[in-house]
């Protein structure tokens, strides 16, 4: 399936690219340990964006893997789909970069939280496009697709709201970000009968 | 097949290169909002030209895609001619990123237009070998093969004439790329009557 | 099998990436040999950092490689295991770049040997899950398990003991890493006697 | 086969490698058209590269791909052999762009020349591997193999030949380079009867 392999490569892609901009730090004489360790001190939030970014974007990775594994069949509406979707994949190392530089300013969540929400819209965009064009290996009832993507919807709702918060405070935006797992443990609650079978199975 | 593989992995690669230039921008303390919103600001261009090359190339990686899904076998020639053909896609970050920052001088458009003719001819002639030596999973007749060449030719002959038109005005040059779109519009009234079945279907 | 694809692709980057930094030396007038053989010398170090970190990727590629072709099915711990091993994998290239410059520094050897540390570690655990879970192709006696497991947990130890030690000298700390060849030898002749068809056939 | 797949992906990346490189140039105010033709002139020998390289490394990738489908079987002795090769693949871009930046240096010679025989010599090497190891899918006559393995081997021979002689002139040096295909026409002529079928079929 060509496609996923060239979904993969880009993926693979984005994951590693943060090292290459990591550059090796010069010294003066190259022997003292503290300035050494000094350099290295400055690159902190360079490494934090790199495990952050590899995190994140390893994470849409896993929910992708999951996705066209119950994907039956490929249409060319999902394809195009796919392709806006890996735009912003391929988009995300840098808002990451910026926010693990700048984390105390509020711009570099203007740019970061956006960049995610569009990914999670995009999933929910390619789940509905898979449901409404039978491309699923198995149909699902409308009563389970209808709270999936409110599910799905959820996030995009955390991270857009999160934006004029970072103006007040960029820590109290990122809680945000977190309120969506309470919110969704509460949302399991409510799920409708097939829900199990169908997707979380 | 590995040929695809191996294409794919190019194609993925030159999507996601230009990011790679976008460097994080230094800021004087890290915590001035408009001072980081400014820099963002610079790097429009940078932004623009990486989605304008991610849509272009993804659009390439489409038919790339659709035209090898009907190629039944690979000869060695059709395996050289790709590798003719997947020159100019690696090549083609580096005219967009010059398009995207200087989009005012026609010399910009001198590199550009050509790069992407030069994709475009290659389409031609992976077809026209294809057609030529029995490749494609079903036979196509003459003259829906003709009205097809011609239809993938004339995007050339637009980029190309958009060259000398850069110089009067760079934007009457994208003008003519677009003039390839009511072109093809008149072209569709002209087809053969196989053609729905053996190239469009 | 997608979660190969994926871990092949990120391998090569990561094995490929090192040459992208390494620049094109700039000479005054680009004709005298002597000055471009001195600016080539001057990237020694970056050479060796590329052909080290080629054969050090290389060889947990190896393993993967062999690992995985002993896994009859994944389940979503593997798969999720595996991008922690991957992280390490892709974060590699920049203390083996470290170690090439700076060969001495004791702090080099501060973020390289733990770095591998993980790779090596997140062997261990790969194969525990898969061994627990009974996704290997043949099921292992539980005491060759556990002989196996502490074979590949050595380097790790030995990885850890050469930190402190490099502070004393790092020479001293990289003759610690070839100290696991002598004792894997050793304890191959305890072996118990089902190991060689398990993990060695 | 993921030994294949992660070739591919190795040699895609080496061969989009080199555009990664080239930056968009600066100008004062972006509008002249003089000046930005000024700039990509002194690029030149930069595209020039990126275009070399990629024939170069793609000529690479044909054989490679041409040899691995004679292959039946792999095992971890052709495996390593092959990181060995792709190792030298991975590393020629830098060899490609100092050639193509100082190309009457012949100190660029003497980095580019033992670099791409070294590849060449992994490709007998391989071969030969296969051969006694009995992993070709169709056997070869022990005067078949000599002869193969010789014409395989003669551009090795003029590459190294080649560096003495670019002390003298690099011009000749590369007319080095070119005596192989003579010197292969003639060979073609002293070739065994079981040539045709076996190695050039």
């Amino acid at each position: 399936m060509r496609v996923l392999a060239f979904s993969d490569a880009l993926f693979a892609i984005a994951m590693t690219l943060l090292v290459v901009g990591i550059g090796i730090p010069s010294l003066a004489d190259g022997g003292d340990e503290s300035e050494l360790l000094d350099k290295l001190g400055d690159l902190l939030p360079e490494f934090s964006s790199f495990f952050i970014s590899f995190a994140v974007i390893g994470r849409y990775w896993l929910a992708h893997h999951q996705f066209f594994s119950r994907v039956r069949t490929l249409d060319s509406g999902i394809i195009a789909l796919n392709l806006v979707y890996l735009v912003f994949v391929a988009f995300l190392p840098f808002p990451t970069g910026l926010l693990g530089n700048y984390f105390e300013n509020p711009v570099s969540i203007l740019l970061y939280a956006p960049t995610v929400a569009c990914i999670s819209f995009m999933e929910v965009v390619l789940f509905r496009h898979a449901h409404r064009h039978g491309l699923l290996t198995v149909e699902i009832p409308e009563d389970v697709y209808r709270w999936g993507s409110l599910m799905s919807l959820s996030p995009v709702l955390f991270f857009l709201v999160s934006v004029p918060v970072a103006f007040v405070s960029t820590v109290l935006a990122v809680a945000c970000w977190f309120l969506a797992i309470p919110f969704q443990a509460v949302a399991m609650r409510w799920r409708p009968p097939g829900a199990d079978a169908h997707l979380l199975g």
